[in-house]
Order: structure tokens, then sequence, then C-alpha cells
């Protein structure tokens, strides 16, 4: 029988994927499940259901609790938040070398050292020299990185990775996938896991 | 020391109320919390926020998320579902007679049965009828609560209280507050009452 396994959707601007960033990879090993690690753009997301920016700041009730809300589970996590001065920073480069970390075994460390310079240090994660140290600090050769994540190649398929987020639901972050059932939430991480070991299983809708 | 209490945000139409409304009593007795029922009406709070319509049905993509979302967490908790045919519905009438059922002790069992009528049983809880039997199948009688219900004072209260949530910054059901801190979603239960005993507690935001 093949590793359960879930796939991981996440946002480098996103408040909650930071909290799920940062402990998904515990939890999964924990929990004896894979964690197939899928960056992606809101933006484009965002765009198809009819907004241009995040939602916490068109709805203003929404961003006031969102930040508070962070702040409680941080706490709850034990995780450090320093709230950003700009946000949603643009994750678009992040999300490139993520793509390569992906298909090269090392995006859990790179996505968490991002998420930390975002909300727990306050560094635009935007700028190239930011993302650069980030994949220095974890002694992989920055420059080649920097170049494969901006191939045309590598920028389609994050365009394609995102599109698929699309298609298949995804209205927001952090996701996760397991056989088909899409869970929405850093709250939903624990039942994703959950749903990939058997343990909640519910037939499939009709 | 006083016993620690909640304030407990429901509105009848309202999906993930229904779970919170089946589950609340019982956890909260667990946690040796008290609750404060404050039934009210979602659609003045979606808009002011430039929703005239649930955003289940506003964003397809959310919607069909929550469904399923909604039949897993029942199945998850043991609580009965039949997906209603018509949604939302209209829990005007509901709401006032839960405000009655608030000030005179029986808000809970009330809640919970119309919850049932609506989301286990799809029956049209905008319709007397049914709210009538399901206050007369709790042994209280219904002609003279659904005319209390009904009465200008106690429908200026239900639009006051509706008014109160914009004012507190709710944007959606169910929510709860303590202390003057906001929690919203069947998720935050658990939160929410361990914040009520202390448990959980961060600095008020500077």
């Amino acid at each position: 029988m093949p590793r359960p396994a879930i796939e991981f959707w996440f946002e480098f601007a996103s408040t909650y994927s930071y909290l799920t960033v940062m402990r998904i990879g515990e939890a999964a090993r924990q929990a004896g499940v894979d964690v197939e690690w899928k960056p992606f753009l809101l933006g484009p997301v965002f765009l198809a259901l009819g907004w241009n920016d995040s939602p916490f700041n068109i709805y203003p009730p929404k961003g006031r609790y969102m930040w508070r809300d962070l702040a409680r589970l941080a706490h709850k996590y034990g995780l450090p938040l320093r709230l950003p001065s700009r946000f949603p920073r643009n994750g678009l480069l992040a999300a490139r070398v993520a793509l390569v970390g992906a298909r090269e075994g090392w995006v859990e460390p790179f996505a968490k050292a991002v998420m930390t310079a975002n909300f727990a240090e306050d560094r635009e994660i935007s700028e190239p020299t930011v993302i650069s140290a980030i994949v220095d600090a974890l002694g992989l050769p920055a420059d080649d990185i920097l170049q494969r994540a901006q191939a045309e190649s590598n920028k389609t398929a994050l365009r394609e990775q995102t599109e698929r987020a699309v298609e298949l639901g995804l209205f927001g972050a952090p996701s996760f996938r397991v056989d088909g059932e899409l869970f929405w939430g850093n709250d939903r991480l624990e039942d994703a896991l959950a749903w990939a070991r058997g343990a909640q299983r519910l037939p499939a809708p009709g």
C-alpha cells in the first residue's frame, strides 16, 4: 500500500498559509503522511472571483478580525509574528523558487524561511536580494537557483499550477487535497491529514 | 469569581451555525462556561459588506466547497444532514422567537429543533406553522409565544441586536465574543471556550 499523501496548496502572501507552512511538516511526519508542496498565486484565483485585492483589504471587518485571529493563533502555536508593514506582499518570485525547491527536495526549509521573513521579520519578500539571501543561507547555490526559477519553463509551470488551482475549485489558501477531497484553511490541516490516513472517510457525493 | 461566559451569535439560515447550535451546549457545559445566546440576522450584516445574498451563493466555488465541508463535518460530529432544497432560508421569525427564548431559558432546545428542521429535515422554517409546531413540541404555549415574538418591542430588540452585531465587527456566523475578543466560525468554538476559561490569553492589541 502506498504511503498516504496530501497536496498542500499555499501562497507566500497569505497569512494563514504562514501558520500552515510552519507546522505542516512536523504534523504530517507525526501522522505518517507525505506532503506534496504546491506553491501557487492567489492573485489570479481572486480575480476569477471578482476580487482585485486580498478580501482582507476589500472587507475591512474581515481584515481587522484576521489580524487579531492570526496573533492569537501564532501565540497558540508558539510561532513568532510581527505584523507586516505591507500586505499582501508579492509572492511571485518566492513561488517560482519554491516550485524549483519542490522538485529538488528543499521546499520545506525554503518556504519556512520565506514565511518567517514576511510575517516574523517584516522583510520584503518580493526583493530578489531577500530571496537570494534565504536560498544562500540554506547552503544552496542561490544564483543558479534564481536563474532556473526565472526561466521561461518554470514561469510557465507556476502559471499552469495556478490555473490548475482554479480548475480544482480552490478559492483561498492554504488548501489541501486528498483523493479529490478539498480542504480549505489552516483549521483543516488536521482533518486533511486524518482523511489521508482513512480515519474520516465519507462517501463521495453521488 | 463569576463563572466564565461567552456570547454566541448565530443565524438560523447559516449552515455552520447549524453545527455550532447542535454542539455548543454540551461543549460549554463540559468546559464549565455559560453561553449567552444571541440570535441575529445575517442579511443586514452582509448588506453592510456589499452582499445581497449569501456569499456561498455569490461565489460558486466557495458554495460548492461549503456544502461538501458541511457534510464532512456533520459526519465527524455525528449530526444528521439533509441538504436543504432552499438556501438560505429566511430565519426572521425563528430569530424573533429565539430572542424570547433567550430571555426565558428555552432558547437552546428551540434553536436545536429549528436547525434540525432546516438542515436535517429540509423543512421551511420561515413558515409560522413550522415554528409553531416546534414551540408546541417543547411543551410551551405556542400561540402566546409567537404573539410576543412578533410584538413591536421584540421586533425592535432583534433589529437592535443585529445592528449591534455590525457595530461589534461581526461579518458572519457563528461568532463568539469573550471579554471583547471576537471569534468567527464553528472552528473557533473550542478556542473561544478556552479563552473564556483563561487558558489562551494574549494581551489585547495596543
